[in-house]
């Protein structure tokens, strides 16, 4: 796989990632950014992540032969429709977010023919931002669902599947709606709780907290604006997650309540038995 | 500090790990190991993490000055009031357990003469168990709550103090009430979400995973009856947590409900100016 030119639109953390790993692995002959915040820009330029840094959108894309959108799940699509009209017949679009269905369904029937979007979400990502933590191996072994419909082309899910792939990552397709159900529950709703158990916690009793409380809470130190709008375009799903999670702690409650420590041990060793999966898959 | 000869009950992660600490630090003579469990003990004596081991109380408590009980909070207070008819007058004892209530309360008053029993709990641990997992630095720079009462005599707390501040560790002295009120919050509500939200995974999302869902469910791995038994003496507390935290889920899920993402985000700006702010701790 190699591209003439690829074209990243937001070049944050996994932007320049992204940079780093087409660079490191020879994917595309050149690298452009596009990113409103000058300083994201210019530190990208500086640390040699893309070789030329644009703040105008027509500029930056008009030669691409791949675009790839990372910027915040409200802008993309919108974005993308942008870019579309700058671009050559023949480019293609793709993403890096974090909800598909608004995505897909916004950018559907309004670009230029020949210019085609593919839906993509890596699940690599860090509660940290910025170009400065950028990573060449983000995406190493990481999956990446991708999304096509009934309108994208053999042909470009081919090469939007080629380009992760070479970056390092392994490739899933399935629906946008069966993503957005699915990251919900290991994605979205993780956040929400690590967000939720981080908010309540008392001052005073921050020196009381330990590695238990800090892993639990990590993600909590998210973007709170990048989660909001991930929470609002999958909000059906994500509050189908939360019903779920209500049920479940309701278990636990009721365990505690009555005192039932053998239906307790019962639940913990249900999570003890899923977490253990987890560490061996 | 130096003690003649120390003496631990239960020499899994936590006990072989004071083990390692207090061998490094030459902060006893000799170490000795009990444990009913013959392989944890015969891994304690092969890896050199105790001098001695036995399977009989009596003979491992008989020559110590210090009794560390590393055993599971339903099981301390009877062990250590087994093991203290055994213990010469002026034997210490303290404990790693993670509730301080239930055994302050169990041992007051069933000690002999010149034997004492002041709490601890170092904020210090693993999802993983057994010796095989000690580690000489588990306790560095972690805080120890102790939990003293007015019983308490000033030459006991002092020494259980050094004890651990020689390991490496810091101290706080707290009620054992105030202790079980707060850890249920900082230490034992995470425990329980991270197992309810492992609980609910769907055999078929585990792929679709990331370090996202794998952090905040890191303590589900825990072993379900150690869990259980601190539960079950935490109870009203934990039950208090969960309240709290079910609170907060509700202003998330109206949030979401309402379509209120102002809300929403002003949710998230506030479990990340406090996870931010453990981060910078």
């Amino acid at each position: 796989m190699r591209i003439s030119t690829l074209a990243i639109v937001g070049v944050g953390l996994i932007g320049g990632s992204v940079a780093l790993a087409a660079r490191r692995r020879g994917v595309a002959d050149r690298i452009v950014g596009f990113d409103r915040r000058s300083v994201a820009l210019d530190r990208a330029l500086n640390d040699g992540l893309v070789d030329e840094g644009h703040e105008q959108m027509p500029r930056a894309v008009a030669e691409a032969d791949l675009v790839l959108f990372c910027t915040p799940v409200d802008c993309i699509a919108a974005q993308a429709i942008e870019a579309a009209a700058h671009c050559r017949p023949g480019t293609l679009l793709t993403d890096v977010g974090s909800t598909k269905a608004n995505i897909v369904r916004d950018v559907r029937g309004r670009l230029p023919a020949g210019v085609e979007f593919v839906g993509s979400h890596p699940l690599a990502g860090s509660e940290k931002h910025g170009p400065a933590h950028a990573s060449a191996n983000l995406l190493e072994d990481r999956l990446v669902l991708v999304t096509p419909t009934e309108d994208t082309s053999d042909n470009a899910l081919s090469v939007i599947r080629d380009f992760w792939t070479t970056l390092g990552a392994w490739v899933r397709t399935m629906s946008a709606d069966e993503h957005d159900r699915a990251v919900a529950l290991t994605s979205h709703l993780p956040h929400l709780l690590s967000s939720a158990l981080a908010g309540i916690l008392p001052p005073e009793w921050c020196d009381l907290t330990a590695t238990g409380f800090r892993d639990t809470t990590r993600l909590a130190a998210g973007q709170p604006a990048l989660w909001s709008a991930i929470f609002h375009a999958n909000q059906t799903h994500v509050l189908a997650a939360l019903d779920r999670l209500e049920a479940q702690l309701h278990h636990f409650r009721a365990a505690l309540e009555q005192g039932d420590f053998a239906a307790l041990e019962t639940l913990l060793r249900q999570g003890k038995q899923i977490r253990d999966d987890l560490s061996r898959a």
